[in-house]
Order: C-alpha cells, then sequence, then structure tokens
C-alpha cells in the first residue's frame, strides 16, 4: 500500500462542482489501496477577493491580521472537500496547517518551514481516514497562525510529502504537466514526461508558472519526487525527479521559457568608480525590489551604463529610488523599458554541451532578434529581447533546437503507484 | 479606567464601510480611558452563504467539519476589524476562540462552554491593546474547532465579560434596543430603558429575536449586565440586569411579544390511558423537534385531543412521526394548522398582581380574539391565536396594559462608563 500526496490549486477546487470531482479522484485513488493526504488551496478568487475586502477595509494591513484573514480560504476548501469525500461514503477529516503541526518561523505572509510534525495525519491514516489538510498556512513558534507566501501550497505538499515519506506527491493544476515552452506562444510545444529538480528550478527562476520556486526548491533538498498533472484530464503529467544518470537519448535542451512580466531600467553615463554599485543595488534591496538580471557595459570616457531587470509591480518603487541615486552619484539619465521579454533556454544536457550559447545567438541573429542583456547558468542561458520579437524569437529557439518533435525524454515513467 | 466588552452582530459587520464605522466607536471607547475587548459576528450573510456552498458540494455534512467551515466566517471579520482599528492608530490584535481558550464540550455545531481561559485577551489588554474576538466559536476538550451554536456570538460576549471581570457587556445590533413590543405589528411599541434578566429571558423564549435565549441565561447565571443598542444610531439602548429592588413606578408589563414562527399540530381522539403522552413526545425528542406549548384537553367519551406547538421548520419531520405514532394508538386523526400566532405577556410585576391573565383573557374577548392554547409561567402569559388576529390582539394588550405611552421604567440608568 503506497502513501500518495495529492494538493489541488485554486482551479481545481474552483466551485462546488469541481470539488466533487477532486473528492472523486481522491477516492479512486483510495479504492485503490493507496492511503491518500489531500492537500488543497483556496477556491479559484478566493485569496484575491479577501485581499481586495482587505484593501477596501484598510491600508494598514499588518502581516499578522493578513494571515488570520487569508487562511481562512484554504479551510473552506478543506471542510467542503471532506464532506465530498464523506458523500461519496470515503472517510476523510479536515486539518488547519495548525492541526498537522506546520511549524513554521514567525514571519507573516512569507513564513518559512521549521518543521512539520504530521501527528494527526499519521492517525488519521492509521484509523484509514483521507486527511484534508489546508494549505498555504502553519502556525508560528509563538502560536500565531502564519502562511508560507503566495502559491505555497505545493509547499505544503512537498512538505508533508516528506515528513509521511510519501511514495508520491502529486500536484494537481490546470495544465497537463510541464511544457517545452508556453503552448500559447509556442504551437509546437510538447508535454515533457520527466525533468530534474535543477531544471524545474531553473524554469520556475525564468518565469515559468506551472511551480512555484520555493516548492521545487524544497523537492529538490528534500528529494520529494513530484508528478505535476490536470485535474481536468486526469492524463499523466510531469515527473519532476532527481534525474542523475545520464542518458544517451537526453535532448540537450528541456525547454524555452518566456517570460513578459519583468522591466527593465538602465542608468545612463554612469562614473566608472568602485562602490557605484553598491550604492545602486543596496537600497533597491532595501526596498524589497527584487532586481532579477543585472548588466553592466564596458567603462568608455569614464562612465558606463548600468541595467537590470525587475517585476513590473516594482517598477514605480525602483524608478523613484534609482532617480534619486541616479542624482547623487552624478549620473546622466535613467530610462525604462516596459516592452521587454526574457526568453531562456534551460537544459542539464547543456552542462557537458559546449557551444549552445553560440547557437542560440546565431538563431537569434538569423531571425533579426537584437539582445539586450544576457545571463547563465550552467544549465540556463536567458537573453531579454524586445517582448515584439518574443513569439519569433521562442518559435525559433525550439525548433533549433530540436524541441518540436519526439519525445524530449524517452526514459520509463516511474512506475504508476 | 473600565473594561468594556463590545459584541458586534452581523448587520453591525455587514460590509467595509460597517466595520469601520464599528471600529471608530471601539476607537472612541478607548480614547475615553477605557480598555476594550471586541466579539465580532461572521459579516452579514457570510454564515448564510458558507452554507448554501455546504448544501452544494454534499448533502453529508459532518458537525466538526462544517464547525471548520463556518468559524472562517467570524475570524475574516475579527482580522479586518483589526486592521481598520490599526487604520485609525489603534493597536489591536484579533483572536480566535481557540486561542483566547474558550473551551467547550465536543459536542459540534451546539458545544456547550466549559471554561473561559481568556489569557490571551488578559496580555493583550496589559499591553494596551484592543483584543478582537471571533464569536461563536471555541476549542473542545478534544482540541477541535467547536461552534456554539445560530446567534452564539453574544454568549461568547458575555462569557468573555463574566471571566474578565467586564464592567459592561455592549451587545450592538440593528434595533435600538428592546421595545415594548414589535414596532412593526404595534406602531405604539417603546424602547425599554432597562428589563430584568428574567424578563428577557421569558421574552427570548416567547418568540423575541433581540437576543439569544442561551447568551440570556448565560448573563443571568452570571450576573453579567448587557447592555443592549444600536451601532447604527449609536444611542442609548436597553440594560438587562438584575433587577431585584421593587420600584414602584415599574410597570406590571414589560412587553407583549408575538411569534408567527410556529405552526400546531393536534391528535385528535386519543384513547385516553396512561403512556399516551410519553408514546408521542419520546420520539418527537429523539428526532430534535423543540416541542413549545402542548395542551390536551379534559377527557371525555374516553378520549381527548392532545395539541402542541413547534417552530414550522420541524413541522414535515413531527407530522411524519406524529401520523405513525397515532395509528399505533389508534387516535382518530391529526390535524396541522400553520395559521396561528403566539403572543405573549411578560412582566416581573405579574408575580405580585392577581387577575393579570383574567384581564388578559377579557381584552382578547373584547377583541372577538378565540384562544385555542394557554400556557403560562410566573412572570409570562402566553397565548395562541389564529395569525390573522395577531396584529388586533398584540395592539390591543399594548394598550390595555398601559404600554402605549409614558416611560415603562423611570428608574435611573446605570451610569455610563
Amino acid at each position: 500500500m503506497a502513501l500518495i500526496v495529492q494538493k489541488y490549486g485554486g482551479t481545481s477546487v474552483a466551485d462546488p462542482d469541481r470539488i466533487r470531482a477532486i473528492a472523486e479522484n481522491v477516492a479512486l485513488t483510495k479504492s485503490r489501496g493507496n492511503d491518500v493526504v489531500v492537500v488543497v488551496s483556496a477556491m479559484g478568487k478566493a485569496t484575491d477577493n479577501l485581499i481586495a475586502l482587505a484593501d477596501s477595509v484598510s491600508k494598514v494591513q499588518p502581516g499578522r491580521e493578513m494571515d488570520m484573514l487569508l487562511t481562512t480560504g484554504e479551510r473552506v476548501t478543506a471542510a467542503l472537500t471532506t464532506m465530498a469525500l464523506h458523500a461519496l461514503g470515503v472517510d476523510a477529516v479536515s486539518f488547519t496547517g495548525s492541526q498537522v503541526g506546520i511549524i513554521t518561523d514567525n514571519v507573516h505572509r512569507k513564513a518559512k518551514i521549521v518543521e512539520v510534525k504530521g501527528d494527526r495525519v499519521r492517525e488519521a491514516l492509521a484509523a484509514g481516514k483521507v486527511a484534508v489538510v489546508a494549505g498555504f498556512q502553519g502556525v508560528s513558534l509563538d502560536k500565531e497562525i502564519t502562511t508560507l507566501g503566495r502559491g505555497a501550497s505545493d509547499l505544503t505538499a512537498s512538505a508533508l510529502a516528506k515528513a509521511l515519506d510519501a511514495d508520491a506527491c502529486e500536484i494537481y493544476t490546470d495544465v497537463t504537466g510541464v511544457f517545452t515552452a508556453d503552448p500559447r506562444i509556442v504551437p509546437q510545444a510538447r508535454k515533457l514526461h520527466r525533468i530534474s529538480f535543477d531544471e524545474m528550478l531553473e524554469m520556475a527562476g525564468a518565469g515559468s508558472k506551472v511551480l512555484a520556486l520555493r516548492s521545487v526548491e524544497f523537492a529538490r533538498n528534500h528529494n520529494v519526487p513530484l508528478h505535476v498533472r490536470s485535474s481536468f484530464t486526469w492524463e499523466q503529467g510531469t515527473w519532476v525527479t532527481d534525474e542523475q544518470e545520464s542518458n544517451m537519448e537526453e535532448p540537450i535542451i528541456s525547454g524555452v521559457v518566456t517570460d513578459l512580466s519583468e522591466s527593465k531600467v538602465t542608468v545612463v553615463a554612469v562614473p566608472d568608480r568602485p562602490g557605484i554599485s553598491a550604492l545602486l543595488f543596496e537600497p533597491l534591496a532595501a526596498a524589497n525590489v527584487n532586481v532579477d538580471m543585472i548588466v553592466q557595459n564596458t567603462s568608455h570616457d569614464g562612465t558606463t551604463d548600468i541595467s537590470f531587470t525587475m517585476p513590473k509591480a516594482d517598477m514605480a518603487t525602483a524608478e523613484s529610488i534609482v532617480r534619486r541615486v541616479a542624482d547623487e552619484i552624478g549620473a546622466r539619465d535613467v530610462e525604462h523599458d516596459n516592452a521587454i521579454a526574457k526568453i531562456s533556454l534551460v537544459g542539464a544536457g547543456m552542462k557537458s554541451s559546449p557551444g549552445i550559447a553560440a547557437k542560440m545567438f546565431r538563431t537569434l541573429a538569423d531571425l533579426d532578434v537584437n539582445i539586450a542583456m544576457i545571463s547563465t547558468s550552467t544549465i540556463r542561458i536567458s537573453v531579454v529581447t524586445s517582448s515584439a520579437d518574443l513569439e519569433k524569437a521562442a518559435r525559433g529557439l525550439h525548433t533549433a533546437f530540436g524541441l518540436d518533435s519526439g519525445e524530449a525524454y524517452a526514459a520509463p515513467l516511474p512506475e504508476r503507484k
């Protein structure tokens, strides 16, 4: 008998019909002789609605109170899902994050998990019940209700899977798995059957929305295999695993990730002397601006240009800080560009295959796509281009790196428990 | 410095504007040098909406899961109210029933309070903060989330007032206090400045909706003075107190209570032998039918008629049980009547004033109102009439017992803290 953790995201539990549908899948999994732990998100737009309610009540929103407010969303889903299971004759019991002992630090809204006790889940399973856990939440060392940050129900699921030594952790969502590219942008995109933690981590960092970055980090660090799949089609999805063995059939590139969520700021003609970067990026960090890529041109005439990208949402904050610092350090101007796209190639095979970057740049050059910024890791190359070039560039790279046809990875699937 | 518990009901916190309005009243109370504990209900129709959601997900609704679901309503209000207080510069902190140590028995949906610890409320007050508590909920001896029954946020407020030895417990609602009659039925109805626990208890039992019966019971048993008042007009309301001293100006009757929520069932020509009543009412009790008034006619020809009233909502359950029992015991027929009204006179002065019942019956007879059933306590007389006679009867009694003009009670008000 296997122990399976199943996590259902917001679209999977958006309304009563969806909740009954996922309850049927849980019942089916249980009827095959498995123990099942279910982790649920808030229903559809429930979290957004609660945030809008808070916005209309008060501009002052202490983290502790926001956590008290937002955690109700997942509790509602957990209770309703449990009732739906009872209606199917499946004995089940709902738990809050606090009740299952998801112990966190004392930071509200973005608490980090310190320990997962899981005693009540174990008791429920031992009694033959399905445990339905409200995702996204825990209880702090100070006994306060905390939340783990947006999208962190995935994290709840992988942390519980680890604590309970589960055989599989299924992440149900509204897509059928992880794709070689966003199918809305690259129609030839194909679903990957398997991807490594490292690649998934780079994809999430490069802007893929399928899995939250912290959940992948946790799963990698604790080696919890994830199965990303659809709660609408129920087909086999993508396994995210600790893929150590090399495989001759493995392609060099696993996917092309596109991201339109960032903006670019350029500080023009900065005096080229030590400490300038610190003067610029320290206040940005202090203001919680998430700076992503940074490029500094080579100096000429004693000045240099510094460009960086950050989420569009942080643009207003960033620009006012940058304009102030630019005045102080005697830079000539500050420019910003909202019409940028970030395009990344991700692939573990890159490590042992030289010339990937050169081939990427050649492909883009042949397509007349201008590159504004470049950043790389051992298994990822990202470029910033004009947002107008996004589709052309992504499709061209997808074709050039052989992702359009065949199977991206031909190794056998992990056995379905 | 006084300690004041303020409870705000669903209409008082129905939307963001209302929540900001009550936060201002809390801030005002605090600025006068008082310590304030706020107890809140769920926003407007929030509880009804959650119940409708559960109904659309599953017909099977375990009490434990309903409690997990419904308690989120008050938590949302508590968090939002706390944020609204912060926006006004008032330091405040929200608590769940569990966090303030409202310990209950293990009965879900209608849990009884076993103990109120209140440690975290005391700590918050000592730190100069307003404590905002989610009403209606507690935590059971088995560490499960429980609810105290519909309308039980009043009970949370009085229980906290008792545990904290508060100087006053203000119950804010959408009416300005307790009236001598329902102003929609008796336009001459006046607001009472003061009423005794015993009278309020009889009024609640007779169908008055201003305060929930259990809350009045608790307040009486623990001598917690309640001040029922409006969160829309903020005017002085009605004090419900342990009114021991007699007062010459006290009227004999405090109010006329009308109730259209009940139905009547009559079992016709029941064989008049011992044990028949038990055969009838035991299965009704087992089915949780709340039987109110019972009348058994004197026997003639060896048979008797048994009539009883119960909430309209219980009618379907009651009738099927009664028809079965009627067959078993050989009764001739079962009749039911939905068009009934219960009209009650309540007044502590009744105890020492003979002839109230006679005067009531004479007044109704003069108005051509037929009496179907009668029940009495030491300070209440209730009659059942046709619902068509409700207004005529209530207005006539209101006039006959001198409630139309002057002050119902002229004693000085308790000092406003």
